[in-house]
């Protein structure tokens, strides 16, 4: 989209004169603020992008909170449904949802019918797949929103396993969909532009997937996809489809831009700075979350006082089994000390570990890798997953302190 | 087979009253050693099936030589070819190899035309995949041969690249053929009994896939495939078919007993212990090597001398990306020290790795756990991937000494 496009539709939807000015690129004075482009966002997150709204959370503030509140979450927005640029709910009642595709009996349901379905709750990672992309750069610049951690939160969503709604609908599916493609109210910003929607496994689905009412025990903000937000614990943020409004079971994959070549990552590795051809054979969706860890303290550049100093952070990975250990090391890898590790109730949520490290003065790294009960670890040098779009970073955490 | 069977077998077979008395489990006075099963052998391997031939390497053994050399490398034969217990080799001449399947031009051709065909050679593990399978009992036992480490070996082959041959040919290979399933002139102890081959991705065989007529500069020994093998590098040893005599183009995996349930492993994690019914969506074949270290010395029980103590092995992967860490704990794995890390020339060989650690006097643990570029560890408790047949052994490796 050229910037006239994109001034013309921020006129047609009626924003105001200090959006136009802003972009995550240029921050001149008037800028707006977070609680500006996403009302009820706390003030303090990064701002990306303020047009469909991308902001990060500082990892001061996400550390502050086990569960991640409403007012610091991270947004990620490819397209914008009008009336859900604010953390104020949006009723289910009257909110359409249709049922398309691989089904004997396609239909449409009032969403309010949920309210009254069997619930479940779950705590995740909700996790955008290009959190961490900056961190590419090492090798080379991937395009994208550069996201240093905070594209990530701890949550807890409640709502209708989507197995729940199926039964009650008694939807006969035909024996060949093996995919599930959920489409949200969002527009794209162009009637040429490719609408937004993803597929991710039937079964999985079936397994996994909520239609979310609920985040945190309240009403789903509007920006974070409410009234209903389609669910999937473990897979990256993307895949949790905002704003449902169409659900279809699928033969194979939607063909969709944002499914190919967007969010997907080639299947072996390439040379960063290469060029990819994505194909469904050669490639993969960003689904299932890699194992990965965040350093919470001490922060990225912060000053220390010499002697043991408590290391903590989280870990995380697609919930298929447990993180098993978290290794830090303040010797460039040399030597590693196996971190204190607290489990959470649910397998999707993030574990804590801590430790404390003996540091003398000057300056300082301190490395952390976390690996699961698979074996699945962060590779030591994250850029050997470099993909032309930036995403999935899952490389050894790495901060750089000054110990005084 | 009960044992009714395998005796009247062996009696068909016309093998020696020696050979009658020997199984894995029961070594009594007369069981034979390894050179009177194989021709050729070292008498000090391990003797796990002395009817079609099942040996062992004794790491003491293993770890005394950069390339395995053929008295010592392990033997795991499924089946047996009858002038195939022996060392020497076979010529090449006559030996009849014919072409099948998704193939516009079926044809059989005599391996002799090998020998004028552009050689490749490359240094390779070769390990079986049921290698490590007795360490799967600290959870629950699994069937089949209860190797240790000695299951493997480092090995060169020499021969001429399947895309050479099919290229040679002038195959025109149908664009639905996604599989090459291979099969030797061995043959089942039974007319019953399903024929041994397996299938490997069509894609990935006209990349690695070798028809090897060398090992270690010399004529393949008959007893390790020879006249013709085709070798899989990075592959498990059971995908390396010994004795080709048929290769077919496939649109799908075989049937074959031995491709399906057998030399399978669940996609996800079970309960060990567990019953499992194998299809081809929920498993997936022992075809490439997972990323694994053995420690060479000390060996598991040795007494060592308290102090700075040498520890050392190798590790390899499925040649994929490099080895990228080797880490050795001594205290059951709170504090790790990396270890020094050498890569060989070719991927598919074995990286050694060595480092000193301080012991203390006492019974005493030291664990190793390789890492990958791509993060593929290997688990802490292996038995995460325990599986009803025990394949695909990866855990950290553990050995017990007395410090003195």
């Amino acid at each position: 989209m050229d910037k006239v496009n994109r001034r013309t539709t921020l006129k047609l939807m009626g924003m105001g004169a200090a959006l136009l000015m802003a972009s995550g690129r240029v921050r001149a004075q008037g800028t707006p603020t977070a609680d500006q482009v996403i009302q009820g966002k706390d003030p303090r997150l990064i701002v990306h992008n303020s047009r469909t709204g991308v902001l990060e959370t500082p990892l001061e503030l996400l550390r502050e909170h086990e569960r991640t509140p409403k007012e610091i979450l991270f947004i990620r927005n490819n397209q914008v449904l009008p009336q859900g640029k604010t953390l104020e709910p949006i009723a289910p009642d009257g909110w359409i949802i249709s049922i398309e595709g691989m089904v004997e009996n396609a239909q449409a349901f009032d969403a309010k019918i949920l309210k009254d379905l069997p619930q479940v709750e779950v705590e995740m990672v909700l996790q955008c797949s290009g959190n961490g992309r900056s961190f590419f750069a090492r090798a080379q610049r991937a395009s994208g929103t550069q996201w240093k951690h905070g594209g990530m939160g701890n949550v807890v969503f409640k709502g209708v396993p989507f197995k729940v709604l199926v039964e009650h609908l008694k939807l006969n599916i035909y024996p060949g969909a093996k995919y599930v493609t959920v489409n949200g109210k969002d527009q794209p910003p162009t009637l040429q532009a490719p609408d937004f929607e993803h597929s991710v496994p039937l079964e999985e689905a079936l397994e996994k997937g909520i239609l979310a009412l609920e985040m945190n025990g309240e009403p789903l903000p509007a920006a974070h996809g409410g009234p209903v937000r389609f669910v999937m614990p473990g897979f990256y943020g993307t895949m949790n489809v905002k704003w449902v409004d169409r659900i279809r079971f699928d033969v194979a994959e939607t063909f969709n831009h944002n499914q190919i070549p967007r969010y997907r990552v080639p299947n072996h590795p390439i040379q960063p700075g290469s060029e990819f051809n994505f194909t469904f054979e050669n490639s993969r969706p960003n689904w299932h979350q890699k194992v990965k860890s965040v350093i919470f303290a001490p922060l990225d550049g912060e000053e220390v006082k010499a002697g043991n100093v408590l290391v903590r952070g989280v870990a995380w990975n697609d919930g298929l089994v447990p993180i098993e250990a978290v290794l830090v090391s303040t010797d460039q890898g040399r030597t590693w000390i196996r971190a204190k590790l607290t489990s959470p109730q649910s397998p999707y949520a993030w574990f804590h570990w801590e430790t404390y490290v003996a540091l003398s003065r000057g300056e300082r790294e301190i490395w952390v890798q976390a690996v699961d009960k698979l074996g699945r670890a962060q590779p030591l040098d994250g850029t050997v997953h470099w993909n032309p779009r930036g995403y999935e970073w899952n490389g050894v955490d790495i901060v750089k302190v000054k110990v005084v």
